[in-house]
């Protein structure tokens, strides 16, 4: 497993170095890594794929594996992915069971993260199984009731004035040694991400996929882990990619159309308001290589999409229903076609007022 | 498929008439079914034990299958079956997707139910998805979050001044042609928690259970889950039960034991404040036929149980933890046995304070 700078070029063995970013050019890094992906029954994904991808954490709570439920609406198959029964309560538990594992293996001995959302709980969740001191940067305006969960998990919360101060806080806590996890540039959580579209692979094949784009490593994942099945021969045809952004924050669809639409002034979902993804050109030649498409979503489409979702009996966070609402647009192009839609965290931190 | 009282001898057809107690001398009813237990690889709980229990519901959200995770903690083998990552949060869902479709397929349009916990939240679930129009009585006093929950999924909250009048006016709506739930009693829950059995010996076999104890659902399901399993010749032997109450209501402990312990003014496990539990007899008979126990935990043990599974990565309900509170009062006899503790309900409704 080595590091590797598509920019640039650099590349770092990723046994013995960690980069959470390309020291030369300060790009995002892929990992490099062989592995031949297989079928197997093992409820632990781990062990399901853990030779097809370059790490076996020791340490799980058996993220992944969550359900696929598939229901026909309007003339479509919609595939629900329920991430949002991870065990920390989203999808992003996959990427940090190797992210932390990674940093265990390490050798370091404490893990910082500068984040408000569901990847502090996850990142908490598990630095705690391997007795790694974690710190978690938030704005002081972070919600409580995510703050609650992160310190119930054991991890220690810094408070910053800012978003944009957390930001700097950790960088300058990172020149000092600790494992900076770096989400949105990590490789490890699009690797994680792959995993999804395997587990889906199993049970279904989609002729869509509908997924929300922030940082982009849930969009890159589900991407690259379709790749790799097609290499496989799980597939003989790759699906069509739609991305969801809100208006309020939409650097996706302007790199991908040459336009922006009016914003809003903020967005329900604000687990994809993120202004500027490290990997954007990645995610801009992934839509364009498989015909894809990205959709804006506003407020008022996404509290309707998110009423809906829980009345169809799924408990999701507003985040999540920002691509029912993309699909809702989009629907009448999609009769008679298999949709998979990734919803990705639990509403039950987030209950929706009546 | 039949009804029958093990009290009076009262049996009917179940596909024709439902009776939420027993019509002629009011005890709890049982469900007689024949059904082999086979192993399959199904990810769906009901097409994998369909051919066991007496009914397939035709909507699922894949409640079921969820992980079970094992830790060496303290000298034994902890089995933790995370039944709080089911799609409504507990482990009631298994119940409901089973009592709610007996309803729909029996004809009733509407459902009544009498709770304000997980019970309330999972049959308005259920409901939604087979068009059934719900109402849940609850006590003005009920937490606030979870009439949230309820009524975003779609039911009709009718508020009684106390949990008395929440129970006389379900009954009062019962004679009108509703279906009255009736978890405490009815015997859907009893069978849904016995696939909770099934799944954990499909990955491994455990010495002793761990489960709270309230009205007895999940206790009795799980009893007869593994009788089920030794008659199949899964396994050889049936593992020992150990039942938990609150100090604050302890009917099965007094049952069991002939006296009681002094109480406490409430539980931290609301879930399993439950003073008559319609099964109590069958409770003692199984705890004494299977050389079980009960233990009593108190508030201050629940909360530092809780705190220690949070930091475990299990993001459990209170309720959840009684069973880790007792586990730490009998360790020391359970040195080298594999345990399983069913954690129920999940703990993003009721967020710790720190």
């Amino acid at each position: 497993m080595k590091w590797k700078c598509n920019h640039c070029g650099f590349e770092a063995n990723a046994f013995s170095e960690y980069h959470w970013r390309c020291p030369r050019c300060g790009e995002p890094l892929d990992l490099v890594y062989d592995g031949k992906l297989e079928k197997t029954s093992s409820k632990n994904i781990w062990e399901k794929y853990g030779d097809t991808i370059p790490l076996k954490p020791e340490k799980t709570r058996r993220e992944g594996n969550t359900p696929l439920v598939a229901e026909k609406i309007d003339g479509m198959t919609l595939l629900f992915k329920l991430e949002y029964l991870n065990p920390g309560g989203s999808f992003k538990d996959r990427g940090s069971a190797l992210a932390i594992y990674y940093a265990y293996k390490s050798g370091f001995k404490s893990v910082i993260e500068d984040t408000s959302g569901n990847t502090g709980i996850s990142v908490a969740l598990y630095s705690r199984l391997y007795g790694l001191k974690t710190k978690i940067y938030m704005p002081k305006t972070a919600p409580p009731g995510k703050k609650k969960v992160i310190k119930a998990l054991g991890a220690e919360i810094i408070e910053a004035p800012t978003r944009g101060d957390a930001a700097e806080m950790v960088l300058k806590e990172a020149l000092t040694g600790a494992y900076y996890v770096a989400h949105t540039w990590n490789y490890f959580y699009i690797i994680g991400a792959s995993t999804i579209a395997w587990e889906v692979l199993e049970e279904d094949v989609p002729d869509y996929v509908i997924s929300p784009i922030g940082s982009g490593g849930l969009f890159l994942g589900l991407v690259k882990g379709f790749e790799k099945a097609l290499e496989a021969g799980w597939i003989t045809k790759m699906p069509r990619f739609i991305g969801v952004q809100g208006y309020s924050t939409q650097p996706v669809y302007k790199a991908f159309k040459g336009v922006t639409q009016p914003g809003e002034d903020s967005s329900l979902a604000d687990g994809i308001m993120v202004p500027n993804p490290p990997r954007l050109n990645e995610i801009v030649n992934a839509l364009h290589k498989y015909q894809g498409d990205v959709i804006l979503v506003g407020n008022t489409e996404i509290l309707r999409a998110w009423r809906e979702l829980w009345e169809l009996g799924f408990l999701v966070e507003p985040t999540s229903a920002s691509i029912y609402a993309a699909l809702e647009k989009i629907k009448n192009q999609l009769s008679g076609k298999k949709v998979l839609l990734v919803l990705t965290g639990s509403g039950l931190k987030t209950i929706p007022d009546i």
